[in-house]
């Protein structure tokens, strides 16, 4: 138990750093009047968007709670609520410092970019530590009163429904306000430019447009809550699934079986600490290369954490007598690892974790081949420029895939499905990092967005684009990854559903063959390509509908806009001000109108799929295509996901190369295909393929729980 | 052997009808002098390119039939010669008839709708019927001679060999020409358009334009040549498969064998009887109802279709005494099935072509929600054009994936694997109405082009353009057929490989349990994760290559056009004419060299992951992840393939609603946003899209060949 409290505390550190660092933030300068003012209707329509959001999503978790309250038990329902408020409550914190710091990075951006570096990205690492520490925080002190104060067996059923509750919890949220932010981001944007550029001919975050406040409003609710939301999840999922699994199939551990179930915690604890430190290494160190600064504190976070997961792995085998050269899971029949093996595993995962952040800088960043053809097709118009970067988004799933399979074979080589889940923990206890590196994006967008509206010197609005350049790419980064430690975790998530399906086998109805559910998962059972055909079409469907929001949403922006500009004549030569709010108050309606269909695709569909074949075939044929389309979902998700979270940022970069003057520079025919090639990228990367991750994960433990409550 | 002798009879018919029919359209006017040049320099282009591809390929083929007869000996390798050939011949014969019904249609349209209409469908039907008849022919005379006068047993190693054989040489020269002949006609029209329509502000088709002529030599080479090659592998492949799974799996037939392996054979004759019928339908009646005319002989055809397959699966059972009742499999442990079963089952392929056949329509037709849906988006600009059809192309893989998916349980409930042979084998025994429907559809094409450069009047360019309508819809419809096809068929291939799997089990060093080689291919297995993963990226990675080719290729286009202005200043006012051959002569060169390396991944990507998780893990982690890497092309394939299709003529159809006068009309803003989109979708439905249903034949059909290999 001793080791769950120094996790708690680890997760404790987290909130405190993010707690002082809050206050050096705040206290810096937040501008002049201006400044303050457009920052202050920012802050209040990202505020009232996400006070909607959150009572849209409310009634919707209140019912799924008493569901899962009704169906489950208590304690998976109490799970679901925290998991729930506080993924919530990441996002939620994050915005509100990322709305405050958008202003204060621009002021210090008029003093120099190392100074407008430092706010912004202690800001992103705000988030970024109140990620990981609330969640670390969430399935710890939940496991504790469990098996603490409760005293119930760690490897109990109603632990494991406890911790899947949890999950589930945190993945609902999460796909709402994936999904909800992103439309909201990618509506007021699309909207805006294609009023205000396209037609209006009046440059980004000109204050003459009324989406303007509307798309930093997005920035906010899309790239920093939403993802807070999303990154919350995907720690929560994967620490979880690897708690679970050590339950569910390594049933002869005796003593440690604590040890190895807290593990997860101490690694994901370890990383806190060296995140931390990480932090204080991003610095520009007199040169302007601000991705090299990121590159500083990636490398020192991921560095340190080698000896420090090393460390903990020996604290926690050493806590029950055992060293790193014992093989811990003798006697039962899987690949046999020790303590060393383990290590090994999380090392694989943070060398992944490298490799995609290294592989979507190569696709998304300004210097390489990818973003650079696509500005050269920019030259022969809009169709090529499409066309280019279509190109390249399918192209970019090639190295990812090719590196996580190496990942997967390796880890599993070394230590089976757990070693699996070690690689997959290792790369989410890098998360305190990782979202800093992303909520690190929006800071500086906004601040770019405010010199420009408050009509600050040319050279801060360069410092900001300097900043906001490699936005593009860590933003990019957070979704590769963690569409990344999905791929790698879809075996674990598989395996928790066949463990379950074993459990409950006779409750299910299904016939026990030594001591195993009678299910065919062999690719030769016809109802298993069923499965994985309808698990792969979700991802296409439930990007269609995304992106389609978008559009919707968008046309009312622009609708609104030209309104605007006929109603106020006066706002073309600045003696009207728009009416933003209206703007914020419609692109806040239709977002949350458009994203609750969609979301409750990955819920409904791995429950209607079963009922289906069930009443076709049987059990036995329902559960093959059920855990089928689990890993269908994976399979086609993986590549939806990559294509267009990569193929977005390059689209996006490939414009903001050729307005560094490269092809005509801006105003250029070339530069006018970027911007298409731009908008069609938005819905891609920061609508459809984010939400896809969360998407996954839903339909994951949507069917673990299906199992638990027919089992009921 | 006598229902082997009919269906080479009902082959020989459809060589007749086809004859017969060439003769009336060549006997048409061909109009006058100018129109003839111009149809002279198409088919002087055509030829010129199809000469020079199958030379490339031919020497790819020569390397490849020796590899063959090296590894797998000397009956393989003929057939693989065979089968090369005759893809080849019906691509050219189409191609050929193809290049002169154009101008003969343009001709006739001078006269009628009808007349028009008469011509143009009569030369896609000779292309059909050539198809169907000489890929019936090839499978069935390669058999005759191979049990008849070489007196091999019907399921034996060597004829099944050889029959694998005939399908990697249609499958191999099938990819070259879907790809070769897509990236000609694509870098030439969207190269054509750029320049043409976007720079220099002059229609489509304009004779000053020099890449017209390659615009309208793409039509035959990509459109008619390449399809028929593509189509012509698809029916081999899969009636091919049916008669090899019988072979391999059915292995206490007894008196049953030849019948059965011989059925296959007689529903496409059948067929072709029912599509020569059908054809005779094709008809407006008096209206210009074209797709309803289209309509009409596909279902007389389909309706004609039941009985007759009903007769030849009767009259099959009762050469040996059979009836329709009499369980056929009694005794090999698999679902049991009666002739009955059989029959149903070739009716659920019937019906799946219908289906997919009218998903199609409502995708890429004018008159419904999808196309309108991405015509209104064009309003608000290029951006939201895209992003509407993405969301459609996206959306348009859900219909067919869920009938494709009732179709798979339905057939499999009725007959197991060989239920879903059945199922794939009657869609495809329609290949001769399908081909017919979608082979008219360049020849209104290039008819509307040569009115336009023979300055025919007005009203002659408005008939073609009404038969051409419907062409984007018909194109798509084949090639959604073909990859619904490639899904019913993911099945029966993926058994056969696991049934030579087994028969070659020990002497491929595999373990043998309960007279089963022992690879698991369970879900459960890293390594089946790990080739579903490879083989779901194959298809993106090749359509990254496809569209980049066409993206390069279009850039020289534009480049020669460019010159061709500047070096001939006269071309602008009729004053000197450009030179067509040279462009042509370019994109020939272009195409040729862009297709080998696509061409090749697929061939070899299942070599390299087979020998590389062999060293890793050895010969049944191997195995099991090759053959999940054939169900994961497929998986992955299926959306792309499907996405792309539908989404590109829904494009297309998109840009054709604007010009007919909605949404501001021809040279409106919304139109510019329309012709971005179609030229989008250009490489998305007509180079990278259908050729994944090649690639996909390709790499299982290599996996089969590098087991049997291996086993020598």
């Amino acid at each position: 138990m001793e080791l769950v409290f120094i996790s708690i505390g680890l997760g404790l550190l987290a909130i405190i750093y993010g707690f002082v660092t809050s206050r050096q933030v705040l206290g810096a300068s937040a501008g002049n009047e201006k400044m303050q003012e457009i920052a202050g209707a920012i802050q209040e329509g990202a505020q009232a968007y996400l006070n909607r959001q959150y009572t849209a999503i409310g009634i919707v978790g209140v019912v799924v709670a008493i569901l899962v309250g009704v169906f489950l038990g208590m304690i998976p329902a109490v799970g679901f609520v925290i998991g729930a408020v506080l993924s919530g409550i990441a996002g939620y914190i994050g915005m509100n410092i990322s709305v405050r710091a958008n202003v204060r990075t621009a002021a210090a951006c008029e003093t120099g970019l190392q100074q407008g570096l430092t706010i912004a990205f202690r800001a992103g690492a705000i988030t970024g530590m109140l990620v990981a520490g609330l969640a670390l925080l969430a399935i710890a002190v939940f496991f504790y009163v469990l098996v603490g104060p409760m005293a119930l067996e760690a490897n109990s059923r109603t632990v494991i429904d406890g911790l899947v509750g949890l999950a589930f919890g945190a993945s609902l949220i999460s796909i709402f306000a994936r999904l909800g932010g992103g439309i909201f981001t990618k509506a007021a944007d699309v909207g805006a430019d294609l009023v205000g550029k396209v037609e209006a001919g009046i440059p980004e975050d000109d204050p003459r447009n009324p989406a303007t406040i509307a798309d930093n409003v997005g920035d906010n609710v899309g790239d920093c809550a939403g993802m807070a939301a999303d990154l919350f999840e995907t720690y929560v999922v994967t620490v979880g699934a690897t708690m679970v699994l050590t339950a569910l199939l390594l049933t002869q551990l005796g003593d440690l079986l604590m040890p190895l179930m807290a593990l997860p915690l101490l690694i994901g604890g370890a990383c806190i600490v060296t995140s931390i430190i990480g932090t204080y290494f991003v610095r520009l160190g007199g040169g302007t290369n601000v991705m090299g600064a990121m590159y500083k504190g990636f490398l020192v976070t991921a560095v340190l954490s080698v000896p420090l997961i090393w460390f903990v792995t020996q604290y926690a085998l050493g806590s029950v007598g055992t060293d790193m050269n014992t093989v811990l899971n003798a006697g039962t029949g899987m690949v046999e690892f020790t303590g060393r093996d383990l290590f090994y595993c999380s090392l694989i995962g943070l060398i992944l974790t490298g490799a995609i952040i290294w592989i979507t800088e190569y696709y998304t960043g300004t210097n390489y081949r990818p973003v650079r053809s696509i500005a050269k097709a920019s030259e022969t118009g809009h169709g090529t420029n499409v066309i280019q970067g279509l190109a390249i988004s399918l192209e970019s799933t090639a190295l990812p895939t090719i590196v996580i399979i190496a990942a997967i074979i390796g880890a599993y080589e070394l230590a089976g499905l757990i070693g699996l889940a070690y690689g997959a923990t290792a790369m989410l206890a890098l998360a305190g990092m990782v979202v800093a590196l992303d909520a690190y994006g929006p800071v500086t967008d906004n601040a770019g967005g405010i010199a420009e509206m408050a009509g600050l010197d040319e050279s801060v609005r360069e410092k900001t684009d300097l900043l906001d350049a490699v936005g593009n790419t860590t933003k990019a980064v957070t979704k590769g990854y963690a569409i990344g430690s999905a791929g790698l975790a879809a075996l674990v998530l598989f395996s928790a559903y066949t463990a379950d399906l074993n459990a409950f086998a006779e409750k299910l109805g299904l016939d026990v063959v030594d001591g195993r559910a009678a299910v065919n998962f062999s690719l030769e059972n016809p109802y298993v390509i069923v499965g994985l055909l309808l698990g792969a079409l979700l991802p296409y469907l439930f990007g269609a509908m995304g992106m389609t929001a978008v559009g919707r949403a968008a046309g009312d922006v622009v609708k609104d806009v030209r309104a605007q500009f006929k109603e106020k004549p006066g706002i073309m030569d600045y003696s009207e001000k728009p009416d933003y709010a209206r703007t914020v108050d419609l692109v806040t309606k239709a977002a949350i109108k458009e994203m609750i269909v969609p979301s409750l695709l990955p819920v409904l569909a791995p429950i209607v799929v079963f009922f289906v074949i069930r009443a076709i075939d049987g059990p036995a044929s329902a559960f093959a295509a059920l855990g089928a389309l689990l890993l269908g979902v994976i399979v086609g998700g993986l590549f939806v996901a990559l294509s267009m979270t990569a193929g977005g940022g390059a689209w996006d970069n490939a414009k903001k190369y050729i307005e560094d003057g490269n092809h005509g520079g801006k105003g250029s025919e070339a530069h006018k295909a970027a911007v298409t090639g731009d908008t069609v990228g938005d819905p891609y990367k920061d609508t459809a393929g984010p939400a896809v991750n969360p998407m996954i994960k839903i339909t994951n433990i949507v069917a673990l729980l299906l199992l638990a409550a027919l089992a009921h």
